[in-house]
């Protein structure tokens, strides 16, 4: 197995990223594939699929050494699950799995094909090891059972930008950070009001959680 | 990436394996795990969920050579796609992605715990990487539409038993053999009528197709 394609996301760090691909379609990324699959003919047909595949590394953890159980942050962090009841990045093999939505493919750069994307739960420059596109008549079971999954109330947060942090953005980039702060990036559910930092793109978001409700204080650029 | 488990199926070998995962609902199997995964704690909650993802490793192409397009079978075998657009086996990593109904666990085995699953596409002694839980609020886009793949009008064949070769197979392999039967298993919709071998379980199925019926003309046990 080796890395096929690198993708491009908005997140240097794994501190922010959606917990599941497709929680948060706004956020843009895109595929670049190594020079020896960076040709058109592979790629005959893959845009009349609206969905696809994307395998690939737990590059961050992939020397960590893998544990029986695992604590799912949906669960508050203090519940202790199977790590193959679970879609934890800390397994015997770094192995992700991501649904996405496939925007459009870039034929003409110098690096095309590149694979415009949305809705990945990816840290910037993963690496890729396949590609495989979604075939709903085998892939989508609207019935199946989730698990311990099933019945979480999914709590969304209002996002306040205070300081003038408005407009600093590109609006498409603080639409994809509002999306991904309702969601509490913090770890395992921590309660505190101190301001965490997390960078985004190239800027750097200073925010603090009061009673439901996620401040951003702070947006820099690096 | 090393093999953490290896599935126990009907099929010795690629012949007569469905196409895609789940469309044989009827083809029980069993996942029986290495040594060192054999601990029920990393199963905690896994019972909970209906369905499984697989990613498994093509064993039988991994020494290939991936090659830009390939020829769906599903599409008579003479029109050529991207293999990044199709779940093909020839691919630059030999990762395949099943999605599998998960029956039960059995912990008490020597071997266990063991994953009795029923749905799998996949070889017998096909080596696994990785387990996950089907999560249906990620996982499920009915409404993805799938290229190429969609439109294409699903052909079943009939199925006769001849020569008294009713019966010879537990009720169980009897159904399961027909419905892999009636999907056509021959490679790229070849149409001539010889006597096709396949190897089914401990038996050895011969049958030849006539006018979209197919006839079983021996059930052999090996």
């Amino acid at each position: 197995m080796k890395p096929i394609a690198y993708i491009h996301t908005d997140f240097p760090t794994k501190f922010g990223i959606p917990r599941q691909s497709g929680i948060v379609e706004e956020l843009k990324a895109y595929i670049v594939f190594e020079e020896e699959y960076r040709d058109r003919e592979a790629f005959r047909g893959l845009d009349e699929f609206s969905h696809i595949w994307i395998i690939w590394e737990f590059s961050q953890n992939k020397d960590k050494k893998w544990s029986p159980t695992v604590r799912p942050p949906k669960l508050g962090g203090n519940v202790r699950k199977g790590v193959f009841a679970t879609r934890s990045p800390f397994r015997p093999n770094p192995v992700g799995l991501s649904c996405v939505k496939l925007e459009n493919i870039e034929y003409n750069k110098s690096k095309g094909p590149i694979l415009h994307i949305s809705g990945a739960d990816l840290m910037n420059n993963t690496p890729i090891y396949d590609i495989k596109p979604y075939l709903a008549y085998v892939d989508s079971k609207p019935d199946a059972t989730g698990g311990f999954t099933d019945g979480i109330i999914h709590k969304e947060y209002d996002v306040i930008f205070e300081n003038e942090c408005n407009g600093i953005l590109p609006l498409e980039k603080e639409i994809a950070l509002i999306k991904v702060l309702k969601q509490d990036p913090r770890p395992s559910y921590q309660d505190d009001n101190r301001v965490y930092g997390m960078e985004f793109g190239k800027w750097e978001i200073g925010f603090t959680i009061l009673e439901e409700k996620i401040y951003i204080k702070r947006i820099e650029e690096k």
